[in-house]
C-alpha cells in the first residue's frame, strides 16, 4: 500500500498527487520550505494530509534550523510558521497542525530550559510530535469508519465528490474510510466518484486509490451527479471538509454545495466524514470561512492543452460552504452528530 | 462573423466545432455518409444545426443518387433518411428535419409525376426546402430573442450551460440570441458560462462566440454554478433544448437538471429557449425522452491525455431531463410558455 506522506531520515517523503494516476512518483523535501511549495500546488492536498504536511515541515524547518540562541530559534519558528500558514487559507487542520507544533516547541523549550544545548531535544520532539499527528490522523480514519459504517447503505452505490480518501489522509481517509469500514463489514457498495473539476480529485485520486482497493468505482462528470440521483440509483453521498463551523456548516471542495442541494432535493442522506480538527468551533457560521481563490489557469488549462479561447476569464474558487440544513450528519472520531449541530458538535469535543 | 453551416456547390460546409476555441476549421462533405458521421462525432452540434444538417445531408443524398426509376429513389431516400437518424437520439430536431425533408421528396415527385426525367426538380426542391430550413432556424431565433429579451435581467450575471448559441443553430441561437437580444436592447449583462463537461461546449463554443461579439463572459467549471447561485450574484440562468415533452419537461446537455434545481433552490428563473421544432408534443413527459450514452472514453480521455486510472469505468449520458416544476418559461418563436405547460404549449403550436 503506498503512503500519502512520511517522515524519513531524508525528509518529509510524499506521493505526487499532481502527477497520479498515470505516474506513482514519491518527492522527498529537505527543506520546509519545499514542504510549503508541495501544499501550494497540490503535490499533497486533503485538509488532514496538509495538517501532517504541515506539522512535518515545521519538524523540517527546525531540524536545519541554524539558531545559536532562543530568540534566533523562535524568529525561525516563527517564519516557519508563518511560511505554511500562507499557503491555503480554507482548511483549518492546517493552522490546527501548526497550533499542535507550537505548543510542542514551547513545552519542549522550556524543558530543556531554554538552552542552545537543548535544541536537539525540541527538534526530537517536535519530530515526534509530528509523526504522531501522522499516527493519530490514521487511528481518527479508522474511529471514524466504524461509527460511519453503519450509516452507508447495506448495497447499492454511494455518490462522492473530490477525495476524502487515504490520499488526503495519513491513511484509510475520512469519506473513503467509511465506505472501505462499510465494505470490510460485508456491504456491497459500488462508489461513484465525481471527477470534481478543475484538479479531477474524483477521476484521478479517489478512482485509483479505490481501484487498488478493489472497491468498484466508476467516474461521472460533476454535472452527472444530480442526474443519477433523480434517476434512483444513489443510495447516499458521503464527502470530506476542509472546515467545518460551530453550526455544522461546511466548507468542502468546489461543488459540494450542489452536490447537497442534490441529496436533499432527491431525499438521499448527505453525509460529512471528518476529524474534530476540522471543526472550527471559534467561527459561528460558515460565511466566515475564507474561500480560497486559485488561478484561473487551472481552470482553462489542462495538460498544457487551452479547454477556453485565450483571453476569456474563468473564476476558480477552491471550496464552497453547504449550510447545515443539507447535512443529514456529520461522522467524527468520537461519533455521530446530527441537527442542531451547534450542540452537538460541541457536544463531541466536550464527550 | 463565421457561419456554422451552409449549403455551398461543393457541398455541405461546417465549422468544425471539435476544433473550437483553437482552430477554426471548415469542412465541406460531399457524401451524406460523412454529414451523419459529422453530426455524430460532434463535428456539429446543438439540436437546431442538427436539424439543418440532417435536411442538408438529405439533399445531399438524393444530389448524388444514381436512382434510375422511383423504385431506386425511393430506396435511396430511405436509407439515406435511415443514416442521419440513426446518428444521435434525443435531439428531436433531427426527426422533425426528416420529416420535413420527406413531406418535400413526397411532394416534389408527385408534381413532377413520378418521372426520371423529373428527378432533378426532386433534388431542386430538397436542396431549396434545406435551404429554407436554415433561413427559418435563424429567424425563429431573432424572434425568440425578441420574446425572451425582456425575461433577461436590465444588468447582471446570468448563467448558461452548454451552448445553446450561434453555433448550436443556424446561427444567432436559442438561449445566446435572447441574451444577445437583451444586450441590443441595452440591457448589460455579463455571461457565466458553465464548461460543460465532457464536451465542454461551455468552455470552447460559448465563450469563443461570444467573445466574438464583445458580450462580457466567465468560464466556471459545472460544479462552480451552485456556489455562485447561492453567494447571490446569478440574477437568470437560460438554456437551450434538446426535446421538450408536452408536459414541459426538457431534455438538454448533462447538467441542466442540476443547474434547474440550484435556480428555483436559489430563487433564480431558470428559463429554456427553444423553436416549436424541439418540442415533441407526441411524448406526454420527459420520461419517455431517449436519452443518449456515448463512449466512456469521451469522459476519461481529454487531448490524449488519461484522466482517470486505466480500467476504470466511466458513465457517459449525454444528457438529462428537467422535470417542468423546475422550469419558470419556456422561450419560443411563437411566444413565452409558462405553467401549466401541457396547456400553453399546445396553444403555441394552435396560435
Amino acid at each position: 500500500m503506498f503512503k500519502t506522506i512520511e517522515w524519513t531520515n531524508d525528509g518529509v517523503r510524499m506521493i505526487d498527487q499532481t502527477k497520479l494516476p498515470s505516474e506513482e512518483i514519491y518527492r522527498t523535501y529537505t527543506d520546509y520550505r519545499e514542504v510549503a511549495e508541495a501544499i501550494r500546488s497540490l503535490v499533497i492536498r486533503g485538509a488532514p494530509a496538509i495538517g501532517v504536511a504541515a506539522a512535518m515541515g515545521v519538524a523540517l524547518g527546525i531540524k536545519h534550523s541554524a539558531a545559536r540562541d532562543e530568540a534566533e530559534l523562535r524568529a525561525d519558528f516563527e517564519k516557519i510558521a508563518d511560511t505554511l500558514a500562507r499557503t491555503r487559507p480554507t482548511a483549518v487542520n492546517l493552522f490546527w497542525a501548526i497550533k499542535r507544533m507550537r505548543d510542542t516547541f514551547e513545552r519542549a523549550l522550556s524543558s530543556c530550559q531554554h538552552e542552545p544545548s537543548g535544541f536537539g531535544k525540541v527538534r526530537a520532539a517536535l519530530e515526534k510530535e509530528a509523526q504522531r499527528i501522522l499516527a493519530e490522523d490514521i487511528a481518527i480514519n479508522e474511529a471514524m469508519g466504524r461509527h460511519g459504517a453503519d450509516l452507508m447503505p447495506d448495497a447499492g452505490i454511494v455518490l462522492t465528490h473530490c477525495n476524502a480518501g487515504a490520499l488526503a489522509t495519513a491513511g484509510y481517509g475520512t469519506a473513503l474510510g467509511v465506505i472501505r469500514a462499510a465494505v470490510a463489514c460485508g456491504k456491497k457498495l459500488q462508489v461513484f466518484a465525481d471527477e470534481t473539476r478543475p484538479f479531477l480529485q474524483g477521476a484521478r485520486l479517489t478512482a485509483w486509490e479505490l481501484a487498488k482497493d478493489q472497491i468498484p468505482v466508476t467516474v461521472i462528470t460533476d454535472n452527472m451527479a444530480g442526474h443519477f440521483m433523480h434517476q434512483g440509483g444513489i443510495g447516499a453521498v458521503i464527502v470530506g471538509a476542509d472546515r467545518i463551523a460551530a453550526n455544522g456548516d461546511t466548507a468542502n471542495k468546489i461543488g459540494t454545495y450542489s452536490v447537497a442541494v442534490l441529496a436533499k432535493e432527491n431525499g438521499i442522506p448527505f453525509y460529512v466524514a471528518a476529524p474534530l480538527s476540522t471543526i472550527d468551533l471559534s467561527l459561528a457560521s460558515g460565511e466566515q470561512i475564507p474561500i480560497e481563490e486559485r488561478s484561473s489557469a487551472e481552470v482553462t488549462q489542462l495538460a498544457g492543452v487551452s479547454l477556453a479561447p485565450a483571453g476569456v476569464p474563468a473564476r476558480h474558487p477552491a471550496f464552497d460552504v453547504t449550510p447545515q440544513r443539507y447535512i443529514s450528519a456529520i461522522i467524527t472520531e468520537k461519533g455521530v452528530a446530527r441537527a442542531p449541530f451547534s450542540d452537538s458538535l460541541r457536544a463531541l469535543f466536550a464527550g
